[in-house]
């Protein structure tokens, strides 16, 4: 066989961290605190029924639906972002500067088409997303993780890596981020937007969590601080419609937006049709609103049992994010438990994390006592009966 | 804003023509035979429609259609393709070995992450379909041409060509060819199957229009012929379902399968869930053979037509491809008419086709007198409206 491209080797740790994280969790007696999905319970099954019902027939949007589309994504569904997501968070957005993309995670890709040439460095957050760091390296970009505290990730330290290291991009999640929860206070954000235009560098701010809010007041996104265009704003409908829609948007300087389009083109022709129409309908019909109340009310359900849970089920020391939204909360073990050897365990507890040491770039072997946890998918009641399991299983090594 | 990568720099003119060829053909009167796209009037909306009025229910797979899914795509889907698609055609496949993607064409786009590094050479047909050149020029390979006769790319021409140029990959769509509507003989086939194994080269087989047959005999896939797995066949949904689903798959070898996988998990997490459960119970409600047929009669009376419509409408000395199926024809026309030249006149007599030069790599100067006609999507009568209009134009010129 003609040998694999030097990409696939470079990004063959982070898909064997990705396979290993995301795999064999389908023991259906375990209880996940894995993945990343919302509340099953919540999606809009029935009002994508009577949508669905409502456009595939001739007389309505039954060819539109089927038939090729536009590369940039239905105009319908562009303009709703500009209008409905983007202008009342302080982002001044015209459908031409948006490209609808088959989920959130293709801008990270597509972006790296357009600027990323191998050897370049990306500068994340420590802990980051690790399946950005996947597509990164992917791209064979040197990813370099900066210090974060409390508060998210901490600009000095990026200003200091982007002085020294000349990074192409920085990838920040700044609203309840992944994998930690926490959220990056108005200040920062505006500081990474100022960095950006300073150096030259373009901030990509990822933010699909950020209207799953719970507490705590909003905050605008880094993107409303850009002055030059060094802000690229990726989001996704995965959290607040439908995960297995793959449906996100990407919004940018028109520069950037006209080579996202080319490299789109290049990488699949256009996201698919029916699910950008059943979303456009969805906010049309007035149900965005109604289903953003339920979506909240139903995580913020499952955000609190889980810290009731922590509260109860941890060993003195341990140490937990209280996340404003979103779906993840980052536990620290006392007693230098390895999170990644008590897997191995978890199984015969019945109880499923993610071990922290795979979101940090470059084997660091930070995190090595910390875990994701994801709440999202999981009903209040089994997230107290997984969180005993998952405390029974400390508790055991201490 | 920071330098674009190398690689939008090697793309830049096969995007422009991308965009060349297919943007404005926006005209409501004009009688366009550019695009690609199959009959409108035959998309199965009635019966998607009552599928995702079953589907779309928390009873039956509505939590399935939105939450997320496999990487690979939906097994049930990937079983059909397998024992529906393929096993009939003399590929023995199983589900494990298939990928689900976004459309036939993100088959190309990841296959050049998992094989093309910068430089690499791919030898295509001359004229080959520009939108793959696009992709393989993202990657910055640099393509190579190879003879065509009657009857398609020249075999001993690909054979001279590995030889001296080493590619990684030969792309080939070799049943009702994109753009001329030609198909490759058996033994043409098995020849390029075997030139992939004696060579250590991928043989690209890009065979979606292979079901739209209208005459003459069916003729097994090159991947029928591969004894060694270094044929990867690609196909789409497109023609035979739907082009919007954005729907395709690609068998090949398990170790190519397993890294086609990660480069899926880093491009976007995985295909769109509910076109593929709607595609998957089109096929396990029956409904695909008797689609298949109006399909076929749909399309076959609109070949006809446009057969007429040349020989009625063409000047003497014009030549085109009669083919078997699919939707394009090869029109050359006598008298040196450039027809890149003639298209700026065209929106006057309110026409639109293909220019032949831009399916050509490099600049080659061939195809000058050349264009794409397409039938797919032009009812009988305006085909021979259209056709009178073009003939009126080209014959203005002589």
């Amino acid at each position: 066989m003609p040998a694999f491209a030097k990409r696939m080797e470079y990004m063959a740790g982070s898909a064997d961290i990705i396979r290993g994280l995301f795999g064999a969790m389908n023991d259906p007696e375990t209880i996940s605190f894995g993945g990343g999905a919302p509340a099953s319970d919540a999606l809009p099954v029935e009002q994508l029924r009577e949508i669905a019902n409502d456009v595939l027939t001739r007389g309505s949007r039954g060819v539109e639906a089927l038939q090729y589309g536009p590369v940039q994504g239905v105009k319908q569904l562009r303009d709703i972002v500009a209008e409905k997501l983007l202008a009342p968070k302080g982002v001044p957005a015209t459908a031409d500067d948006i490209l609808i993309v088959n989920g959130g995670l293709e801008t990270m890709n597509l972006l790296c088409q357009v600027f990323i040439n191998p050897g370049d460095v990306i500068l994340c957050e420590s802990p980051t997303f690790v399946h950005c760091v996947e597509i990164f390296e992917m791209f064979e970009a040197k990813c370099v993780g900066c210090k974060t505290d409390d508060f998210g990730i901490v600009p000095e330290d990026v200003e200091e890596k982007i002085r020294e290291l000349h990074p192409k991009m920085v990838y920040v999640i700044p609203t309840f981020q992944n994998p930690t929860g926490k959220t990056l206070p108005a200040d920062r954000r505006q500081k990474l937007a100022e960095l950006g235009s300073k150096y030259d560098v373009i901030i990509l701010e990822d933010d699909p969590y950020r209207d799953l809010r719970y507490s705590g007041e909003e905050l605008k996104p880094i993107k409303s601080y850009d002055k030059t265009g060094h802000t690229v704003l990726a989001n996704s409908f995965s959290k607040i419609f439908s995960p297995g829609s793959r449906l996100g948007y990407v919004y940018a300087d028109h520069a950037i937006i006209d080579k996202l389009i080319d490299a789109k083109s290049a990488t699949n022709s256009h996201t698919s049709m029916l699910p950008q129409i059943l979303c456009a309908e969805f906010f049309v019909r007035g149900y965005f609103d109604e289903h953003l109340k339920k979506l909240c009310a139903v995580h913020k359900e499952r955000r609190d049992a889980m810290m009731a849970a922590l509260e109860k089920n941890m060993p003195e020391g341990t140490k937990w994010v209280f996340p404003d939204g979103g779906l993840f909360t980052w536990v620290e073990l006392p007693g230098g438990i390895d999170t990644t050897e008590l897997l191995k365990e978890s199984a015969a507890y019945k109880v499923a994390y993610i071990a922290g040491a795979g979101f940090f770039v470059g084997n660091t072997g930070e995190g090595k006592n910390c875990m994701r946890i994801s709440y999202g998918n999981v009903t209040p009641e089994k997230i107290e009966i997984g969180m005993k399991r998952l405390g029974d299983l400390i508790k055991s090594k201490l």
